[in-house]
């Protein structure tokens, strides 16, 4: 049977959810796991490959096992099993036509930037910016960023991999709580580190380093050689991921 | 001349504010950063000696040198080195008579309960509560807090440092917000893990582990010998002292 696993995670001390060699990551970390409760190598097949630093409250993975296991007591035990900063929150058995990554539908990233005072509490938990911001120029860039556009300019997947780099923005909202701008965009689909890039830009619109006018070329241009911003790993959150 | 310093940080990586032997306390931090810039041994006055793992959005302390520093570059220089879990939020030069821990008017502490599902994000800066909590009878215990008491029952001050263990709290409060409940208390003094202790008696209490009466007779019969509940550190914030 399939089981659909929700989870969320402080990225922080973690390089990145997919193995990789000579770093933990969290997929080593969740099938370390499951081995010890099904007593079988156990491979996940995750939503999101989140970078290094990056943190998720809804991160989605399936795998398989011919074990039938109640996902009340399932979600019990991984959650004794798992370090203080992952957390499951919910586990399901679904069809096997389920894909975590192949059935998703859209998928919701929030971004949070501290543009007060240094925070301790946030460290970590969200990009220090040092820079006075125009955040009604930046709520203006972010509507640029809406609908079907080339988003070669704001990634760095290569076009060899990925000869489509065309995306629909469904969702980019800049909202502002005191000192804390949260900047939530949503997709059918992402490209790699474009959302920190979309933000990068939209600081550095913010900071008077790019213009309007910069973005409307960057679109309208595509080209994988302009200078680019990637903001801070720490200030991202995948949040929800539709099926 | 005498400096006041308002800190805010991260208690959850050390002993505590007050030096130690065998660990790291947040005073140790504070003098090796002003013997660096002051180039001589700088010794602080606190006004709080905070528990291990206990955080601080306002702690305050002060110190004398006869060298004369601008207060804005002296917070400045002190922030470049201090580590990312301990912030200055203000320097002043204060006359001789103002004293860190003898000037105090009143303190103002929060404590934070998760009463929800486990969040990773709040790991180390709120209790997490597995019990379910009757909040409203908390809230009806709270108030029993309020005013001037004998509060021998609820802290672990010895008596024959501090006979008279009377005081005044002037402001108890519980509000929720989701699935998180702020504690807000406010005295002119505080005795040793008093706040805690008081906040454990409630989480006794919302959980049926205790009962109004038992309050009261902790309250009328003082007492160093009754069972007490310590909560968290990691729930704990100075927030504000005042002068």
């Amino acid at each position: 049977m399939r089981y659909k696993v929700t989870i969320a995670y402080n990225g922080r001390n973690y390089a990145g959810f997919q193995s990789q060699i000579n770093a933990l990551a969290i997929q080593d970390v969740i099938e370390s796991v499951l081995e010890k409760i099904f007593s079988e190598k156990i491979r996940i097949v995750m939503s999101s490959r989140t970078d290094a630093g990056v943190h998720a409250k809804g991160q989605v993975f399936h795998f398989d096992s011919d074990i039938n296991k109640h996902v009340g007591k399932l979600k019990f035990s991984m959650n004794s099993l798992l370090p203080d900063d992952i957390h499951v929150i919910e586990v399901k058995q679904v069809p096997d036509s389920f894909h975590a990554r192949y059935s998703v539908k859209k998928k919701t990233y929030e971004y949070l930037i501290n543009i007060g005072e240094y925070d301790v509490f946030l460290n970590g938990f969200a990009f220090q910016c040092f820079y006075k911001l125009d955040v009604d120029l930046m709520k203006k860039g972010a509507e640029k960023f809406l609908g079907v556009h080339d988003f070669t300019s704001f990634n760095t997947s290569s076009i060899k991999e990925y000869p489509n780099q065309v995306r629909d923005i469904k969702e980019f909202r800049i909202t502002r709580k005191k000192d804390l701008l949260k900047i939530t965009v949503t997709s059918s689909g992402f490209l790699r580190n474009m959302v920190r890039i979309m933000v990068g830009t939209l600081i550095d619109l913010g900071r008077g380093k790019k213009t309007l006018q910069d973005i409307d070329e960057m679109l309208n241009k595509p080209c994988k050689t302009t200078r680019r911003y990637n903001a801070d790993p720490n200030g991202l959150y995948l949040v929800k991921i539709f099926y």
